[in-house]
């Protein structure tokens, strides 16, 4: 973060602690799964996964059901949810691997470094993928502590059978992935089995132990994306096979996280998101997820791609069983939690995310994102505008083909009415295309 | 039915009331819709149909996430739901049309007639399909009385544009079928905007006239079938278009017999059961609904033709906000009727269904259905065992192909790892093609 910006924050929590010095801002809990599919919850329709705490939240709090990741990959996603901002904003548009050298830059405000400004006690726990050098740590970047795999956990591959064969039966020995705690490898390599269960211990003791002043945990987790593992008490527990077992843990792991909240009467001041970084990846058939009635799946920007199951709750404020159909993004979480914090967002670059604290206070007349981008890399391969979504590239995974298509005339849907993107309406719409035509070139004047 | 049969079930009838002449038996209301896919609700995963009534039921009572109408078309799913029976064994097994000149068979024993042998009122509101000539409609079998279009909404074509159009901006002119009360036509063509309010205010005014004894109400929507209707009060209510208007309007109308239940405190004396008849009606675009990750659709034996929503509700003893992912069938709706009415299941014939009362007591230790087929007309297409899923013919209507296609090696899919049908492992598992094949053979000589 640049200094000015550091010293504006910082007056901006003075100002905030002398105007309410009683009151205390809510506690932020954001629980991230990896390559969790739109259609991999009870609660958005599958019928062999179960997870009855997935569904008790979604009962007890707020579904989305057109909630976006900013990108339909790991890094440019978890940048997007931790800064706000669009990918292309910092520069983090790709997937980093174990030999990237580049990451979170410095200037970039993070949300826990916002919150940590306003007197939070912050946490970050696994999976990071926004750079593994010292100077792109979660330390760096406003978390007082790191407990974590760094990047995916298929990454660092040392062992097993060729190709796609070691995914099938995965033995943890075959990804030398490291595990850290704040800048430290503790363990090389990090033993899969037991990290979902490690990293909600984690979080657990750290609400625990800040119990008594406002706290920002960020749980994200390594699964279920490929290789997958559980721990010994989940596996075989579920019909769906390895997969379920690994999201079943994962259930698991947000009962725990609610129940510590109950127990130590915390429910009613802490806003509990859940989501997922984007699709699931259909290339490792039934290790991969699913995106329910949505098109393609990760690495596209169909909807299967970007759209993520997406819960928000928070008893006494977030109303309970409603359902939301407004387009909301992973790049809300960052204004969100700065309007819980009582934050003013940075004035001095683009937010393009925007607080949803009117939605989830159930105010009918929350504001209503009329434009989406959906890019892959630093490419603009479809907008949405209103219900309308136009494809000018496509990549049509699910179907067999990795090249990115150009269309003349880009592909129309109505999301809307038809959300599985089978209708091409192109045809009857061009005045449609037009208008997103125009969309899209004043987001790209702003 | 046969006059022994009306004995034995006269005779049966007297002991049950002398055993427990204080005992009232539960009522039980099946609420019907028509081509509505799996994933058509809110609970179910879709993303813009708001169906807060059937969620909320849903989070009341108890999901099915494998419950199967016994084929993929209207008479006779109807048929089996009716009597229990697979519709091999009524000849119910084709769609039937104003010309048709065959129905329920006499010999038959439907819901109704049991329940009314046992002190029920009964009442049929809606769709009938079972025979439109007047020894096949439902006050001959049954029902006390009967308000309905006997058959499909989309029969006695008289007029508007050719072919598909009509179904896109449709007019209930276009349509003459006939609105009964009992045996008599009472409005012809049926006004069918208004056609799904007028049965909810026939059901409702049904519940209160019999409040003080044990009451089956049967009330089968013809909607969300095409041509799509809505009165004006749901006309533009949904952003999925018409098909969402009329699906909430359906929703509306749950909630509508749901209120009247508590209203008049029978909501702890009352199973209601939710179910569709198949799945959606893909070919007419934006006008059928969605199998959500189900494969296919209604006409064909995959999984998006005949697996349906399923709710079913009972404040007090269907355990709240429960999930069973048990293969359960429409077939099982006249057992779990007589078990709950204190019957015997008639023993001259074959029942192909089984009572659901035990899972819906929350019964842990309930029977699982191994064994269940797959008919299209009087051919068995497919068949399950356990999770498993055996295609002899297929018939590929999403994919463009009407033909049916038979299979030598047939295509294996594991539902409950691949509810979408993706992955054929035929060539993995012949010993579980070779089990299914027993299984088969083993129904067959039943």
């Amino acid at each position: 973060m640049r200094l000015t910006t550091l010293l504006l924050l910082a007056l901006s929590a003075l100002l905030a602690a002398t105007a309410s010095a009683q009151e205390r801002p809510p506690n932020i809990v954001v629980i991230l799964a990896d390559d969790l599919g739109y259609g991999d919850l009870g609660v958005y329709g599958h019928p062999t996964i179960q997870t009855p705490r997935l569904d008790r939240m979604g009962a007890e709090g707020m579904k989305f059901t057109q909630f976006y990741a900013a990108a339909s990959v790991c890094t440019p996603s978890r940048a997007a949810l931790m800064t706000g901002r669009l990918p292309i904003r910092s520069g983090l548009t790709r997937v980093l691997f174990p030999h990237s050298t580049v990451g979170m830059p410095a200037e970039e405000i993070t949300i826990a470094e916002a919150l940590r400004q306003r007197g939070y006690a912050t946490a970050a726990i696994g999976k990071w993928h926004l750079g593994h050098l010292p100077q792109f740590l979660p330390t760096k970047h406003g978390f007082d502590s790191y407990f974590g795999i760094p990047y995916s956990n298929d990454m660092d591959r040392v062992g097993g059978p060729e190709g796609r064969a070691a995914f099938r039966e995965p033995r943890f020995e075959y990804w030398n992935v490291p595990l850290m705690r704040d800048t430290q490898i503790v363990e090389r390599p990090a033993d899969q089995r037991t990290i979902t269960r490690r990293y909600t211990e984690e979080a657990v003791r750290f609400i625990r132990e800040h119990r008594d002043q406002p706290f920002f945990l960020y749980l994200a987790h390594n699964l279920p994306h490929v290789p997958l593992f559980a721990s010994d008490r989940f596996l075989g527990s579920s019909a769906r096979g390895l997969y379920g077992d690994v999201v079943q843990e994962i259930d698991w792991s947000v009962g725990q996280v609610l129940d510590v909240l109950r127990e130590l009467d915390l429910e009613e001041r802490t806003l509990v998101f859940f989501t997922s970084d984007n699709g699931p990846w259909l290339a490792y058939d039934d290790h991969g997820g699913s995106a329910g009635l949505l098109r393609d799946g990760k690495g596209t920007t169909w909807e299967g791609g970007m759209r993520v199951p997406a819960i928000a709750w928070w008893p006494g404020t977030v109303p309970a069983g409603t359902v939301r159909t407004q387009v909301t993004s992973n790049l809300d979480i960052f204004p969100t939690a700065l309007a819980l914090a009582g934050g003013e967002l940075p004035r001095d670059r683009i937010i393009d995310g925007r607080s949803l604290l009117p939605l989830l206070r159930g105010e009918s007349k929350a504001e209503v994102r009329e434009f989406f981008p959906y890019y892959r890399n630093d490419e603009l391969y479809a907008a949405r505008v209103g219900p309308w979504k136009a494809h000018f590239i496509t990549r049509d995974l699910a179907g067999g083909a990795t090249d990115p298509v150009e269309h003349e005339i880009p592909k129309l849907y109505n999301l809307d009415v038809d959300p599985s993107e089978k209708y091409n309406v192109a045809e009857d719409h061009p005045e449609v295309i037009a208008k997103i035509r125009r969309a899209v070139e004043e987001f790209r004047t702003r």
